[in-house]
């Protein structure tokens, strides 16, 4: 199985909801450093899982739909806790819409699953994978 | 499924027995960089794998037990050679004794599975991977 | 000249009030992974420049005080833009303050000068660096 | 499932052939830091994955054959696109025949797989995963 | 004193003249993870050092110019050794030239300095500084 | 000002004498992530400050003297604290002597001064700078 991983990041606005998330239940923030890795069983006739140059635009454009927000607000995220775990789903199944549509090329069409970790601090991290 | 990682540190002092450890069988010592990832199917109902707090508060205690110790002399790991995959399993036993335990609250009894990473350098790492 | 670092982190929300700012005008958040550099011409008694469990422990005091919060709302920031270069300078007054109160022990009234950088991501970081 | 990883690096000269690689038709270069994962399901008889200090050996050795060339004018890849995941795969599969071999040693042929990945940048990286 | 660093990387091939160089004397490459500090003693009207935004755009284009090439057919560096510690020179150079003329905006004329650091490796860095 | 640095690590035992150490008081370890920077005002007739294979050659085996060892029992170490910072002086200055020696080559001689960073964990470093 090959894999090929693409980092980028995120800086936005959000608080929690429920007794368990403490003082991170007043509005804060966070940076994501955000890795999304394509996997697949065989190379393409290029050679390659995804273009890395393409996977990188396909991944910043998700991230500017969230970017430089208050999540808060966004409606996507009504009623929601953006957790870490919770936001590294969102820029999965993101992602998987975008290869579906043919962003990253028809050859990318034969990717076999997504993983997206995203970094809140040098400390903790969270992640999604998903099949395609 | 979702992963959590948090990342802390411990630093011990210990020695090795067999020719293949060549000088690492004089008394030395190692700064172990330790990731403990919680990996889950589906999030609680704070949309959450774990809370990252309790799961930094448990990792430290786990590794205030092994930290500022001459390994060689503790009773726990009398005849063993202390190697950095063998202390993944270690800290990810002890971990796991805890999630059983409640200490991560009700919720996390729903975690599927854990790895524990130590990094015993810039070049160097090890792990461990089990079920919960 | 010696130099002692250590690292932590705080999550804060802020927007900036400048064209030049685009997009980060409008209420948005980071991670800064924040280091703070203690410098000394020569060690005290102990062989260290400060304590780095003390230091450790002043630093988190400092960022306790910025993290999880909305810095547009802070009294101590208002009518200032919070960047990341200023904040640096924030968190250096603040722990120079307290090693000027003894907090870190009479020993580190030695200590010559702080640098304190603060990472937003992992491509872009500030630092100010002043005499003690 | 227990895993032992090594890093090391590798400083090469290509170019590919195919529009999708745009600028990186043109000959350029790579420096790959090459992790090298050995997954076990038990340890041996030393509590080891393998012995870290040979694994180390071993990468070093098959990292050697390709560093500091021109891969567009070795043989071994004549009219192949020496991608980063194509070489992760590389460097994988000579590393299962040096344990195929022995060269980590009796026990090493326990080794249950091999996981390679090569870091191209800060911000792009791909793994080839294999059993032994 | 202020800094502000934004970082990017940059793929070359190259090779180098001298028997020191050993096998580096042959035609490689290498990935340089490039970190430009920009130093100023006081914060300009907005709070800032530089616009990190047009930072990274500035450094990306003098990046460009260097990326996916091999230096020995560059004329800029005919009879040259385009060390790590060389090129951090170039980087450098460049971007001040840039400063100068008012790419970085008026304001970024107040800057004092300039540090660029090259990354060829995990295990090695080279880095030139120098007054704007 | 130009600058070179290699990174190296060693492992080692050892244990702190003064109340203000706490549990570190007990005998112990660390992996010490060694970066050697070399600094130099202008770069020799090869284009370098000094050649990374031989520096690399040069700081193992500085390190090489201290790791896989229990400091307490080392007699260059008899009475004293063998804290981050204090070892740092140790391999900068030891480094020095072999540059004086000429073990780094006759143009080494040039370089005008070195900085010594020991890495003890992901949160906490020390280092020394001298000249030469």
């Amino acid at each position: 199985m090959y894999g090929v991983t693409v980092r980028d990041h995120m800086m936005i606005a959000h608080s929690f909801r429920g007794e368990v998330f403490g003082p991170a239940q007043r509005l804060h923030g966070a940076t994501y450093v955000v890795d999304a890795t394509f996997r697949r069983a065989a190379l393409d006739a290029d050679s390659i899982v995804v273009d890395i140059g393409r996977a990188t635009e396909e991944l910043r454009a998700v991230l500017a739909e969230l970017s430089y927000r208050n999540l808060d607000e966004e409606e996507a995220f009504a009623g929601a806790n953006t957790t870490t775990e919770a936001l590294a789903r969102v820029v999965a199944d993101r992602l998987a819409e975008r290869v579906h549509a043919g962003a990253l090329g028809e050859s990318a069409r034969g990717v076999d699953g997504l993983v997206v970790t995203l970094h809140e601090s040098h400390v903790a991290w969270a992640s999604y994978e998903r099949p395609l």
